[in-house]
């Protein structure tokens, strides 16, 4: 994969703007509301989102001697706080339905001094996942940056997004190939 | 993979590691833990964060149009979602302490197809609030997402972080001008 | 101040008591418990219910002025409030399953000094929705009451009930015509 | 960086209009906000509010024969229920402080079909809490809906208000005489 | 009821280990996550599970007489805070997974000086309930503690454990027959 | 309006009893409340409690094994669900009073086959922090339980109770020395 986060996605629905963008959380009169999932069918969700934190060399280097990514109380607290939230996401996002996940999976990785966050999210459902997914991603982003800005206050958040989606009526997206 | 993120900040703490940074939460034994701020004294704090969410064009244009930044229901809900989430911040980030928030508020800029948020938080108390004003920032960002998600799923929240602290035993800290 | 609920439902049950009302979350010893509905049939479910917050003149009036209905921060605070609260009932209210709730929805509509709140809910589940209809009423007038409290602390919250649910063993019920 | 968020929309409802009342959650630029009150003083701070809920009197009356007003479980139910949405206050209204409680009661009596919820609050704090007071009778009151709503679904809470509030700048208020 | 809570159960993988006992919950890599359960079938589950709280004499003979197990204020406070943090339990244990709750119910017995909690929850799901049912008599039991600690800090919880669960693929397992 | 409770019954057990325990939260006619604490003065509080989680062998010494107490992943999910939970005290046991705690700390240790957990937590308030340590071992405890249940259903969390308390009126409490 090669990310260069300068050059960012085409919007969707870009273009000569004869059919604006749809807000489906959004009603004709300009009102916010929990959209009307009750005709949908059941079909299992999957979305993938990752957030990418730039710690600074020092941090990343600390961060992957003591004990390695697995090991350290950085990491592991991350990950436990981003599967809590995703739980919590329909209590964090007002116009998210409620649902049942399935499974919840976070995982990390080093690039240089960035921190990679990836995380997985499943149900069987009428809404999909995605906001579960990067509800996880952005909450064990928080915590790294929690637990490590007594050492770098200057930590940068970025290029946080949806990866992928497969189910319910628009089937499978995914993000760009060059992203 | 090959991820280069270029325009990244020079991180504190860079350079020649002989004292590596300190991660307060992490006790001598390698565990998670709660500091201990009992001792602290209780002074006045003030955090500002920022997040940029890349719209794509038709959707800032149309975000805009719909009654301008304060009067679609879009932005309000963000700004209501960011402030409710400042207040769970202890619940989300493990080891975050509860404090009494005495101020949390929300503004939105465009730049270009960008959307910038910024949230300032203030209290009274023994330990800061940038935790409170980046949760603030990142579920407004996320909240955004959800409501234009239907629009465009490639919106990239990118650029999270701490612009300024103020209050505490390490007084006043800024992000660099530069950024 | 001269509140007359003059139009009340004769309340069922009422005339001579040989079969005493069956409060369902009440055992046969007294007890409280959460009703076994595992055997019931899941089918959709709807309630719509409505608060009736009197303002006074003054304030019915500036909130009305400033911008309408749906244009001013109070009316739209409140409806998230209500929609984030329909989603908290079974942590609220101590006997109530949760359930996941396909739709909420909030309108607010003034009736001279008194702003009327409806909110109607849908779910395909084993149990009701009534009490997430009821409590999105009652926080959305909470939430006007806070945010107007500063101009009339003698705002009254009157009429909270419900006023329609269908799904269920039990069919459709109604509150009253004349209502 | 150099933020200046211009195009914000002029305030609506600006312009002339003698003494409107003051909405203290709202800015000048009609946004929702969270009140800073760090720079006011501690004090001790009180408040009782009420809901009256008209039961029918079959259900009044087996309520409070079924071991009187304290004994069955609908009320013990109703009142733990309330005091716990006290603590939930600042969760459920978007725009109230956090604060630390230092008391809550409720209390119930019947007059005719109709059970009276009165409740009390206290904290030592920068804001009031006539939302913990108004927040707790009416999700007491809620909950006596959801355990009797077998027997009455016509329920209705009417009249829910503050009684009083002391402490603060503003001093005692009190609810009309006559009320 | 014939209770004696010397004797516990062997630990069930007790004896050579050749096959070390599986953690579910943690993957080949040693990490934490929530399983995908979203390939199970839905079916009933059940869950029973009891704690033991030694509340020494002169209390147990309080609680007992002020009202008998179900009038005084102690256990009806503990029921229903039982009964609320059933609900929460995917909030409080990590790797829980979200549930539905059809049912749950409590009951306490008093066995010389001590408070046997036991709790019943059920459900339709893809996981089981043994933590709902496990969570519930723990919060009852801590409830216990807290409202009686006036008069005895010295209370014990002991002896938390399951007593039986169904449904599912594992189907009936229940804890050794002298207990 | 002239609100008389008179109805109230006579608090059970009121008649002769010698000396009975006060129940500080059950007033005098036997209602649960959150007893005033508005008078106290703030003081350092701290609590340590403890649970005794009996494994089995086969799963102490799995756990002990794979990477230690700190490393594998069931005890530092532990640590920080009990750390969470700690802040959620308030949330769950009904007449706790919210508090901001200042330091949270578990720790494990295996005695045999059981794992002993030892939570400590510390505030500045008007009253004490038993319930928060309490709290924290007991969801500790059960997320252990959680995690290992697919190894050994037969689990038992055993003697959790207080070790120690200061700070307050009454002082400095201690568990007695044999327990």
């Amino acid at each position: 994969m090669n990310v260069t986060p300068t050059n960012r996605p085409k919007a969707e629905g870009d273009g000569p703007t004869m059919t604006p963008p749809e807000l489906s959380h959004v009603d004709k009169a300009g009102r916010a509301r929990m959209v009307d999932v009750s005709a949908k069918p059941t079909t299992v969700r999957t979305a993938r989102a990752e957030a990418r934190v730039q710690l600074g060399e020092a941090l990343a280097r600390r961060l992957q001697e003591t004990g390695g990514v697995e090991k350290g109380p950085v990491l592991p607290t991350a990950r436990i706080a981003g599967i809590l939230a995703a739980k919590k996401t329909a209590d964090l996002i007002p116009m998210c339905h409620p649902l049942a996940l399935d499974h919840v999976e976070l995982d990390f990785a080093f690039e240089g001094d960035v921190l990679r966050i990836e995380a997985e999210a499943r149900c069987q459902g009428r809404t999909g996942v995605e906001m579960e997914a990067m509800t996880a991603v952005m909450v064990a982003a928080l915590t790294v940056y929690d637990m490590c800005k007594s050492a770098n206050k200057g930590i940068v958040i970025q290029q946080a997004r949806l990866l992928e989606k497969t189910g319910g009526k628009s089937g499978r997206w995914t993000s760009e190939p060059s992203q």
